[in-house]
């Protein structure tokens, strides 16, 4: 058979997958916001056929065939072939090299562990959970024994998994960068006489009208709701099944109308990014943001570059305050403002602010490398933690629920997975920077015009999907990597002023 | 290999295809409420491409050879078994035995046919349509030369592959009786010098408080919310994906709250039957309703028998106006009951009240039996339409979209389907009397009893699903077919005492 016909089936046929991927997004979608409770076991029955006709997909004969085939030519694929071939055959390599009954293992482990540590969550019981953590962390080591090219550490392996390029090395440089400069910034915010009044944040503000904050703020930011759907849900989360349909959640609260208005702005930045995936990848399993890292960045640009700017609450104030009641009236641009960005020590990652966040995900790293990487009882983690959380924000939690028992990432075996929420940030900062060498950012904010700055975004990232690892991506744009410098420089210069240090 | 092998293969693969169909369902209520437009032709792709996977699933040479293996065996078979066998083997024949090229030539016919007829009847422009109307009645005769095993017309064989069982002989003599009935009982009714006050049913009534009604008929009647779930749409319909998971869709008026109650009680007729599939026949392609006729009865019995009759207001009429504004604090119980079941000619077969609808039934069976039994010209069909409806109900259609142009079903090539919704009264009628020997039925009704009568329904149709075919299942009830007498008994009771005849 000549190559274009291989190649002709091969694009047919990871078609075919992306068709099942867009119908378990739309059913995933369905589960999270409206499907009825009374079917639980029988979604997750369905889930787990389909799942299972999904997996088959992508490492059956036709697969093997079609990888095979191909292999000899990879040098004489176009960019988006090659993309393909590469994330089909990483794919496949991942799972037929190691054994079946070892995935089904490794699978129950992971479910049973779920399912235990929300119960020790519940019950404040680490103990209970312990033996499952001790477990998990070499099951993953075998499953990355099975797999891996080279003899990158499994801790390596897991970093690169999530986010293509990252290793320990450079992880743990960038960390170096981000805790020498926000531990001294958050002393300074945490010491300074500059006091941020946020009472008025809490004012009552009706779910009937934040509905239609939510809109005024999706629609004002670019996200097309044409191809789009506000829902609500208990973990707001972005959901595409193609860049004509992509969905995002919120949750309301009666008493602080700003945590809806960030959510919102978030996963729009979720959502524009999936929605400005090329129409040339469109049915293709290009169609998707390039990483977590970057996806992220997208969301804490649109979040927090622009949606914590002064510039932004300047442009907004006026026409929000007619979506909210009288005791708004005398609020400031300035005051949102400040508001939207006070900084402060806090326990729990997924509430914490614009400045302490990385610190949150810098613990998880480093505990995440001593498992891997030493010889360290699993007991002694809430210690490690505590002590952790003493030393970086200078606070202690009062017990496990809200100390090392609070993320679900770990009892799903994510091990790797937290550092790329910090690297959202980071990358957020860089492409700021680059930015404002081409455009008056903060005058584009000033008057509403986001589409100059998407454009940006979208030609530099958003249309390119799948097709670059994270690492190409990034580097295509200025010739450079990952660099803490512009997420240090960023945080220093917006909160040095801001708290007046 | 031995036959228990092969009925567990067999069952087996159908579970599969109930999975595919499930799944299906979701998506579909999906697409029906909150998918944004910006995706139609995407979700039209995926749509089509998962139909054909089901196509395939339903014909392929697994189906072939499991059918095959199954063949010599039918009689040993137990009956679930030789339901599911009856049920895929009608399947695979109708498929398999139509050339492809004709299969995809009918289905673009009907596609551009229903395109047509949707611009035709907003133009009032049957001439537009009658072209297609024309080449849809051979089509339709071709693919049944293609199928059917024996020497019936093609009208004889449509009319049982919607409803098993289902004749022109049949059909006839159930027609004949319904005209006999209802044509003379309308004509008492608009004589009658009994007027039926139905003004304060306009009164406005808030879509929030509709929602919470609802929500209260839904639970008073017996749809299990917790298995379920109300939405909105344009057009109401009921979708399950199992019987734990039975939607309903309705549509909110604020000068009718009265459509939307009925709405409800009509849907919830349909999910409670879903709902009421056995468990034993979960995850099977036997759980669901044994055809449109009975899907129509229960409806048709919860709407109508329960929910139009005197003992349902006597009971519900009090806790009902505390959902409702201070307008309707002086109508009665009675008052209710009569605007409910106010009679009078009319156009639209959708809109039509309980004793008219078979009429509008009526006129499109004696329509399509024309089409296919005799040459006539289809440019006639205006006229004849308008003359039948002068004939049964004493009006005159002002215009085609108003007459025959009204229902999508033959550009979708459903010809033979509306008798179903005229089956559906008459079953429910039927079944009411057969429970009226069991039970004080409208003592039961007017303490809100609605339990035993959903439970005898469930004993001796719900919990069976597709199990039998309609008309065994029938038969099992009381020994006896459909028998209109019983229909029109219900009718001449109900309306000679509210008109006074």
């Amino acid at each position: 058979m000549n190559l274009q016909t291989t190649i002709a089936q091969f694009k047919e046929y990871l078609g075919r997958m992306k068709m099942y991927h867009s119908a378990m997004a739309v059913i995933y979608f369905d589960t999270a916001t409206v499907a009825p409770k009374g079917d639980i076991e029988g979604r997750a029955r369905r889930s787990g056929f389909f799942a299972a006709e999904m997996y088959a997909m992508g490492t059956n004969d036709t697969m093997k065939n079609l990888l095979e085939a191909l292999a000899p030519h990879v040098d004489e694929l176009d960019t988006a072939t090659a993309a393909m071939y590469r994330l089909a055959k990483k794919q496949y390599d991942k799972v037929v090299k190691i054994p079946v009954d070892k995935i089904r293992a490794f699978s129950e482990l992971r479910s049973k562990s779920q399912a235990v540590w929300e119960e020790a969550r519940k019950n404040n019981d680490f103990a209970a959970f312990a033996p499952y953590l001790k477990q998990l962390v070499p099951a993953v080591k075998e499953q990355v024994e099975y797999i891996r090219h080279d003899d990158a550490s499994t801790y390596d392996y897991l970093l690169d998994d999530y986010e293509e390029g990252m290793t320990m090395e450079v992880y743990d440089e960038y960390f170096a960068k981000v805790r020498a400069a926000i531990v001294p910034l958050l002393k300074g915010v945490t010491e300074s006489r500059k006091k941020i009044d946020t009472s008025f944040v809490n004012e009552f503000v009706s779910i009937a009208d934040q509905r239609k904050i939510s809109e005024f703020i999706a629609k004002k930011i670019g996200y097309d709701l044409n191809r789009g759907y506000i829902a609500e849900t208990v973990h707001p989360f972005c959901n595409g099944s193609s860049r004509n349909d992509v969905r995002i959640t919120t949750r309301y609260d009666e008493n602080d109308f700003l945590s809806n208005l960030f959510t919102i702005l978030h996963e729009c930045g979720h959502a524009i990014y999936e929605q400005n995936t090329g129409e040339d990848l469109l049915g293709t399993i290009l169609a998707r943001g390039a990483s977590s890292g970057l996806h992220e960045s997208q969301s804490r640009f649109y979040e927090n570059v622009i949606g914590r700017s002064e510039a932004f609450w300047d442009y907004i104030t006026d026409e929000l305050k007619t979506y909210l009641p009288p005791a708004f009236k005398g609020v400031t641009a300035r005051q949102f403002f400040e508001a939207a960005n006070r900084a402060a020590p806090s326990l729990i990652r997924v509430e914490a602010d614009e400045l302490t966040y990385s610190l949150h995900c810098l613990i998880r790293y480093e505990i995440e490398r001593m498992l891997f990487t030493q010889d360290i009882d699993v007991m002694e983690l809430p210690s490690i933690w505590n002590s952790k959380y003493e030393e970086y924000l200078g606070i202690t939690p009062p017990n496990d629920a809200l100390g090392v028992l609070q993320d679900v990432h770990w009892s799903g075996a994510m091990f790797g997975y937290f550092l790329t929420y910090s690297l959202g940030s980071a990358y957020a900062a860089q492409f700021a920077a680059y930015i404002k060498k081409e455009l008056d950012f903060d005058a584009a904010i000033r008057k509403g015009d986001f589409v100059q700055i998407t454009n940006w975004l979208t030609e530099k990232i958003h249309r390119h999907g799948l097709t670059y690892t994270p690492r190409d991506l990034v580097k295509n744009i200025a010739d450079e990597q990952l660099n803490a410098d512009y997420y240090t420089q960023y945080l220093n210069d917006k909160f040095k002023t801001l708290y007046q240090l």
